[in-house]
C-alpha cells in the first residue's frame, strides 16, 4: 500500500513552484473575478460592481442558486485555463454539479461568449447587471449548466451522467481533452459509479483524452458525501482499481492550491500527451491509466465561514445561498457586502466594468476558450453520415406475407457498411446485446472496442479489439451516456437495447429530450445535432422463454410525454420498412427517433418499392389484405408493430375465408403519430385523412404492439374514436409460448377475429359457428403450449395465404 | 501494494486442509447432484437419472436456459450448506445472475423445498422427471430466480439489484447473513456499482452481514467481463476502495477449489462474527471492512470443453445451452451423453432417485436451509407496524382554503413517532432529500445512518451516526434496492424523491410490481408483504426555480401500466388528507402506494374528519366550493394534485363571483384510479356511480397533477368522456414562477374558468367580459413574472373566499 501513497504524494510535493508569483497573483485575481461573479449572480440586481454601499433594492427578490461547487469549479477552469493558453490545447469542460452553472456562466461572461450570443450581455458593467439579472430568472436563464450556457452539453439536472457524456465527447475527436468535474454528490450514484470503467473503451490512437476531476467538496444537499469521509487510502485504491492515476489536490489556502493544482494539471497533461505520443508513435493502443485529479477543497470555498453561529463554509450550509435574507436582516447584508468586497471587484474589473487587461491575457483566445467550443455545438462541426443505398439490403419476396427473415438481421449487413463508410463519425452501442439482437454482421467492418486483457480464445468469436467501433458495457446507463455525449458533439450512432430493459434509461431519455426541445425551440445559436437513434429489440412478444419480467413495450408511453417536435416512434412491421425506417433516422437531425424491430424471423410484406412508399405515407390501408374493394368497409384491422401485423392479418385471412362477404379493410401504422391530430404532432393527420383511413362509424379492431391505451392516447378526439377498440400487452404473461402469450393478451388472430365478429352489427348469427371455432382454436393453443412445450406452429409457420383468388385452401379445421 | 497482496494470498494459503478426504469427497459429490439437476432442467423431459441411453426422444423439444453461471452457483451454495451446518448459521441466498436459476432450484429440489410447496416434484425419480418437465416450460416455471422459487427475493431478469437486495434483507436482522452472488456482467451496470459502497449503511451492533461473492466467470452474452479482464491487483484494489476485504478463491480444478473456497469462508464467517462480537460487546460500530469473496471459475464450469471445435467450457459459448440439437444431431447427443453421465448420477442418487442418504447430511435442517429460509418468505415473519393515531398531526383549520401548511412537513412529525415506535422494523429512505422533502422531524426520533467517517461539526445539523435509522445515499437506484430487500422480508418503509428523479427507478419499479403482482395472484404459499410505499415530493409544480430538467409528472403513467392487482395511486389535496393516506399506505400488503404530495405551504381545505372521508371515498363532491346545490350542474371542475385543486378552487371562487347564476360542481380525486370503470381496477367505480358524479353530457374541466392523458386512459370509455377536457403539464417549463409555469401549461385560474366559459352552452356573451378580464390575468401573470421575478403573490397567497354568503369581497379587478 505505500507504494500507492508515495507516487501520489510524489505528484503533490512536485507543486511547490510551478507557478511564479505573477502567475500566481494573476491566476488567484482571475479566480476571484470569476467567484464574485458567482455570488453576484445569486444576489444581485443592481450595483453590480458594488460602486456604492449596498442596499436591500440591490438584490433579488428570490434568491435562487447553489453557491458550494462554484469556488472548486471556478478554481478548476481557471488552471485549465493556463494549460491550455500553455499548451494551445483543444479543450471542453462538462459540469457534473451542473446546479453550480454560476461557475460556468461566470467563465463563459469573462471569456466574452455571453456577449457573442446576446449583445445585451456586454463586458461592461451594463452588460454584468444584465448577466446577474438573468441568471435563474423567471423566463431567462436557469440555474442549472442548461442548453442555453454556451460550452455546455450537459446540464447536471439529474446527477449521474456526466462522466459517460464525457467519454461520448472524447471519442474519435483525438484532439480534444474533456474535463469532466465530478461532483462526490454524483459520484454516488449508480450512472457515475459504473462509468468510471469507460477507460476500458477509450482509444489512445483515435480518440482524445478525458480528465475527471473528482470534486470532493464533501457534502451534498443535506449530507456528508461518502468519497469525502472514507479514508484517503481507500479513496486511492478505489480509483486505481477504477484503472486510473489519481493526483490529489488537497487544502484550502488558496496559495498552497494553486500551486498544487497547477503542479497536478502540468503532470496530467505531460501523463496525456506521453500516453497518446506512445500510442500514436508505435501504433501500440495497450490500456493506458489515465490521469485524474482528486479536487479536495472546502464547499462553498472562499464564501461565509459562518452565520448566525453556524459554520457555513466547508459544511453542507453552503449548498445553495450561503446568506440568506439579506435585503431584510441588516446585518446579513453587512455579511453578504464584506464577502462579495472580499473579492476586491476594484481590482478585477476596469471603470467600464470589463475584466482587467492583465487578466484578459489569461484567457484562451477564440475558439480555445472552453465556453465556445465547437464540440459543445456540435451541430457545427457534424457532417452528414456517407450513407449505402439502403435498397440493397432489401430482402426479396414473391409475394407478401410468405419469407420469413428477421428484421434486425437484415439490418445488420445495412449497418455495417454505414459503420465501415464512417469511421470515425459513426458508432453502434448496446448493453451487450448486439449479437442477441441478431446485429452481428457489422463486426465484419469493426469489431468491439475493447482496451482490457483480450485473450488467445477471444479470436474465436469474441469480437473484441483496441480498434472496434462498436461500443458494448453491461449497462444501458453507460452506453446511453456515451451515445448522447458522442451526438451532441456532432457525430452518429444508434443503441440496441431489450425492450423491456429500455426503462433503464427512461430518465436519461427525459433529460436529454428535454435537452434537445429547448436546443432546437429556443437557444439559436445551437446547430442541429444528429438524433438520438434507439432501436428496441428483443420485443415483449418473443420474450415468451424469458418470462414476465422481460415483458415491457411501457417505453413508448414514456417517450411520447415529451415533445411533439422531437418525439418519433416507428414500428416497421416487416425488415424492408426496418431499412427504410432506420435510413430515414440516420438522416435526421433534432430527434428521438425510436424504433420497435424484433430479431426474430418475421414474415415480410412488401418488397423496397412497397415500403419505401409506406414508410414515406407512414401509415396506409394494405389493400390486398383488405377485403373492402375501397368501398365503404364492415370493420377496419389496424396495427403497428411486426408479431401484431402478422396476427392481424391471419385474423383478416381467417374472417375473409369463412365470412367472405365481410368488408374488411387493413390499416398498417409504421409512424405510430401519424394517429395524432396534425396539431397535436408534426406527422398528424388531418381529421380528414384520419376519417378517410378509419371511417367515422365502422368499429376499428387495432392489434398494437404495446400497452393499449397509447393508441387511445394519440386517438381519443378522433370523430370514431369510440368504435376504436385496442388489443395491446395487458400485463398478463409468464413462461410461455409466443402463441399462449399472444392469447393471453389477446392480440392474437383468434380474438382478434372474434372482436371483428362481436363488433359488426348483424354478424352474430352468422358469424356464430366461426366464433366458436375461433374460441375452440384459443383454448387447443394454450392447452397445447402447456402439455407439450412446443413452439405451437401456428403462429410461427403461419403464412399469408395470398391473393383471395389464388385458389388457397386453408388447412381443414 | 504488496500488503494487500499478501494478505490476500495469506488468505488463499490457509486453504490447503481445510476439508478432510471424506468431506471433500462428500461436498463433491453434492456439488455434482446439483450440476447434473441443472443440465437435467435444461435438456431432459424424459429418462431424468439416464437409466437408459439418451435417445432423442428424452429431450425436450426447446431447449432454454442458462448454463454458464449454474456451476459456480452451486458451487458456492453447496459451500455455504457446510459452514451453516458448521457453526448453525442464519442464511440467505441472493442470485445475481438469477437467470442461472437451475442452481437455484436444484438446490432447493436437493433440500426438499420443492416437494413441500408441490408434492408433484417429490424427491423421487418421478419427482426429478417433474422437476425437469416444469422447468422454463410454457405455463410452469421461468428460467430465472422468479416468485416461483423459493428462497428468492429477486429475479435477476433485470441485472444490478442483487446486492442493495441484500442489504435492505440484512438491516436489522442481526442474525442473519445474506449471502449474494454477484455476476461480474451484473457488476458493470450502474445500480450494482454504486451498491457497493452499501457498507457504509450496515451497522455490526444491529443488522446482520452482507456476504458477497463477486462471480468472474469471465463472460457476459457475447463479450468478456471487465472486471474478469483487468489486471488482478487492480481488482484487489477496486473492492478494497469500496471498502471489503476481499478474499480470492481462483482456478477450475474442484480438488483446490473445494480446498480454496472452504478456506475462504472459514475466514469470512469467523471475520463476521469477529466483527459483530466486537462491534456487540463494546457497543461500538466503527465500520468494519466487511469480507467478500472474489470467486474465479470457468463459465460452464465441468460442461464440455469443446464443442464442433469450438472452446466452450470457460467461455461465452457456455452462457445458455453449450450444445444445441441433441435430439436431431447423434454426435451431439453423444456430447450430452458423456457430460451428464460425468457427474456419475448413479453414485448421487439412490435406486428412487432420491438424493443418497450420505449426501442429504449435508443439507442444513429445516428452517436453516436457505431455500426455506423465512426472511425469503418474509411476509410469514412481517409484524404489524405500531401505528400511532395519525388524527394527532391533524392540522386545525377555521375553515377551507385558509391556512398553509407543507403537506410534507405535516406529515413529518407523524412518520417521526412510527419511526419511534417501530426502531426495528421501519426506515425511512430516501436519495439525499429527506430534508429538502421537509420530512426532517423524522431526525427527532432517529438520525441517518451513517458508518463512514463522523466530524465534529456534524453535531450542527448534519444528523447523521451509526445507529440512525434514515437511510439515506445520493442513488435512487440503491435506495430503491434497500427498500425493496427490506420489505420483501417482512418489514416496513418509506422512500421519499424528488418527483423528476422517480424515472431513475421506473425500471426498479416494473420489476418489482411484476414481483408482487405474481406472488401475490400465483404463488399461494408466499405471504403477504409490506406495501412498497413510494412518496413523491418537490413535484412539477414547484419546480418553477429549478427549470425544465426538474418537470416530469410522468412516473404515474409508468405505475398505471402495471396490474391493478398491485397499483395504487394517491394525490391528496392537502395536508390533512395525505396524514390518513399514508395511514392507510403504512397498514397495507402487496401494494405499490404512490403518494403525491408537495413539500411547499399549500391550503389546507377539509379538517381531519372530513379527510378521513373523503380519503376512504377516495373522490367526492365539495359541496362548498359547488354551486349545483347538489342538481345537475352546467358544468363539472375536478380536479386531483395539491396545486391543481388550489388552482381549481380558485377558478370555481372566480366564476362564482363573476357569474354567479352558473351551476358548478366541485369534484376532487384522491383515490386516482376511483376513475377507472369496476372492471378494470378493484378501485373503480361503476358506471353509474361515475356518472352520477360527472353527469353524462356536462362538460367536464379537469385539473390534473401529472400529463393530462393519463386522465383519458382512466376515463375513455365513461359516456360522459368526449366532454372531459384535462388540464395537466404539457412539458411547457422553464426557470419560472409558479404561476407563470401553471399558465404555460393552461392549468391556471384564469385558463380553468375560461374553458368552463368555453364549453358551458350559452355562455358565451355572459362570459365574455370575464372573459377578457380572464387573458388579461393571463399575460399580466407572465408579464409580471418575467419583468420582476416576483412570486407573484396571485398562486402563493390565494385563500378560498369562504362560503357564498359570507360576505366576502373578492379583491377590484
Amino acid at each position: 500500500m505505500t507504494t500507492a501513497r508515495n507516487e501520489l504524494e510524489t505528484g503533490t510535493q512536485l507543486s511547490r513552484d510551478t507557478l511564479n508569483a505573477k502567475e500566481l497573483q494573476n491566476i488567484d485575481a482571475y479566480w476571484r473575478a470569476s467567484n464574485y461573479l458567482c455570488a453576484g449572480m445569486i444576489y444581485l440586481r443592481e450595483n453590480p460592481l458594488l460602486r456604492e454601499p449596498l442596499r436591500p433594492q440591490h438584490f433579488k427578490n428570490r434568491l435562487l442558486g447553489h453557491w458550494g461547487s462554484d469556488p472548486g469549479q471556478t478554481f478548476a477552469w481557471v488552471h485549465l485555463n493556463r494549460v491550455i493558453c500553455k499548451h494551445d490545447l483543444e479543450m471542453m469542460y462538462i459540469s457534473g454539479p451542473g446546479h453550480g452553472a454560476p461557475a460556468v456562466i461566470s467563465q463563459a461572461y469573462l471569456e466574452g461568449a455571453y456577449s457573442e450570443i446576446d449583445p445585451d450581455k456586454s463586458q461592461d458593467e451594463h452588460g454584468m447587471r444584465n448577466l446577474f439579472r438573468a441568471f435563474s430568472f423567471p423566463g431567462q436563464w436557469g440555474s442549472h449548466c442548461t442548453p442555453e450556457v454556451p460550452g455546455s452539453i450537459h446540464e447536471g439536472g439529474e446527477l449521474g451522467y456526466s462522466l459517460s457524456h464525457a467519454f461520448g465527447a472524447a471519442f474519435d475527436n483525438p484532439d480534444l481533452i474533456v474535463n469532466v468535474m465530478v461532483g462526490d454528490g454524483e459520484a454516488e450514484t449508480g450512472p457515475l459509479a459504473a462509468a468510471w470503467h469507460s477507460n476500458k473503451f477509450l482509444n489512445p490512437l483515435r480518440d482524445g483524452a478525458v480528465l475527471p476531476i473528482l470534486h470532493l467538496n464533501g457534502y451534498k444537499i443535506a449530507n456528508p458525501t461518502i468519497l469525502a469521509r472514507i479514508d484517503p487510502e481507500e479513496l486511492e485504491f478505489l480509483f486505481r482499481g477504477y484503472g486510473w492515476t489519481p493526483y490529489v489536490v488537497d487544502g484550502s489556502d488558496s496559495t498552497v492550491m494553486h500551486q498544487k493544482m497547477a503542479a497536478a494539471l502540468d503532470a496530467c497533461i505531460e501523463q496525456i500527451r506521453s500516453i497518446q505520443e506512445s500510442a500514436r508513435s508505435t501504433g501500440n493502443a495497450t490500456r493506458p491509466r489515465w490521469p485524474m485529479i482528486i479536487l479536495r477543497s472546502p464547499k462553498g470555498w472562499t464564501g461565509p465561514a459562518e452565520v448566525d453561529g453556524h459554520k457555513v463554509e466547508d459544511f453542507w450550509r453552503s449548498h445553495q445561498v450561503p446568506i440568506s435574507d439579506p435585503a431584510g436582516n441588516p446585518e446579513h447584508l453587512a455579511l453578504v457586502d464584506q464577502w462579495l468586497r472580499s473579492y476586491r471587484p476594484e481590482e478585477l474589473f476596469d471603470h467600464s466594468g470589463r475584466l482587467m487587461p492583465y487578466l484578459r491575457t489569461l484567457c484562451p483566445r477564440h475558439q480555445r476558450r472552453m465556453s465556445t467550443s465547437p464540440h459543445a455545438n456540435g451541430g457545427q462541426l457534424c457532417k452528414p453520415l456517407d450513407l449505402p443505398d439502403f435498397r440493397q439490403y432489401a430482402v426479396a419476396i414473391d409475394g407478401p406475407g410468405v419469407e420469413r427473415t428477421s428484421p434486425t438481421g437484415a439490418l445488420g449487413p445495412m449497418l455495417r457498411d454505414v459503420m465501415a463508410r464512417n469511421m470515425s463519425s459513426f458508432r453502434l452501442f448496446s448493453p451487450d446485446e448486439n449479437a442477441s439482437n441478431r446485429l452481428q454482421a457489422v463486426y465484419e467492418a469493426s469489431p468491439k472496442t475493447w482496451l482490457a486483457t483480450i485473450k488467445p480464445e477471444d479470436a474465436d468469436g469474441t469480437h473484441v479489439a483496441p480498434d472496434g467501433r462498436v461500443m458494448e458495457i453491461l449497462s444501458e446507463h453507460t452506453v446511453e451516456g456515451w451515445l448522447e455525449g458522442y451526438i451532441l458533439t456532432g457525430r452518429h450512432g444508434l443503441l440496441n437495447t431489450y425492450e423491456a430493459f429500455v426503462h433503464v434509461i427512461d430518465s436519461m431519455y427525459n433529460q436529454h429530450a428535454k435537452w434537445l426541445e429547448k436546443s432546437k425551440l429556443e437557444v439559436h445559436w445551437r446547430a442541429p445535432v444528429p438524433s438520438l437513434n434507439i432501436l428496441i429489440s428483443s420485443v415483449v412478444w418473443r420474450q415468451d422463454h424469458n418470462g414476465f419480467s422481460h415483458q415491457d413495450p411501457g417505453f413508448l408511453d414514456v417517450v411520447s410525454n415529451k415533445s411533439a417536435e422531437i418525439t418519433r416512434i416507428y414500428l416497421p412491421p416487416d425488415a424492408n420498412c426496418l431499412l427504410s425506417v432506420t435510413d430515414h433516422c440516420l438522416r435526421s437531425r433534432d430527434y428521438v427517433n425510436v424504433i420497435v424491430a424484433d430479431k426474430q424471423p418475421h414474415l415480410v410484406y412488401l418488397d423496397m418499392d412497397a415500403a419505401i412508399e409506406h414508410c414515406t405515407k407512414g401509415i396506409g390501408v394494405w389493400d390486398w389484405a383488405s377485403t373492402d374493394n375501397g368501398a365503404e368497409p364492415d370493420a377496419v384491422i389496424a396495427c403497428a408493430g411486426d408479431i401484431l401485423t402478422q396476427e392481424a392479418l391471419a385474423a383478416a385471412a381467417i374472417l375473409r375465408e369463412r365470412l367472405p362477404e365481410l368488408k374488411v379493410r387493413f390499416i398498417n401504422v409504421v409512424d405510430l403519430h401519424r394517429l395524432q391530430h396534425e396539431t397535436a404532432h408534426p406527422h398528424g393527420l388531418s381529421d380528414a385523412e384520419f376519417d378517410a383511413l378509419f371511417t367515422t362509424d365502422k368499429p376499428v379492431i387495432f392489434n398494437f404492439h404495446g400497452y393499449p391505451w397509447l393508441i387511445h392516447k394519440f386517438t381519443y378526439r378522433r370523430s370514431n374514436h369510440t368504435n376504436i377498440h385496442v388489443h395491446g400487452y395487458k400485463e398478463k404473461g409468464n413462461i410461455d409460448t409466443p402463441l399462449s402469450l399472444a392469447i393471453q393478451n389477446q392480440v392474437d388472430r383468434y380474438h382478434l377475429a372474434i372482436d371483428v365478429i362481436n363488433r359488426v352489427p348483424g354478424l352474430e348469427s352468422r358469424g356464430h359457428a366461426l366464433k366458436q371455432w375461433l374460441m375452440e382454436q384459443i383454448a387447443e393453443g394454450v392447452l397445447q403450449a402447456h402439455s407439450e412445450g412446443e413452439d405451437t406452429s401456428d403462429i410461427r409457420d403461419w403464412k399469408w395465404p395470398g391473393s383471395p383468388d389464388s385458389g388457397y385452401i386453408q388447412r381443414e379445421h
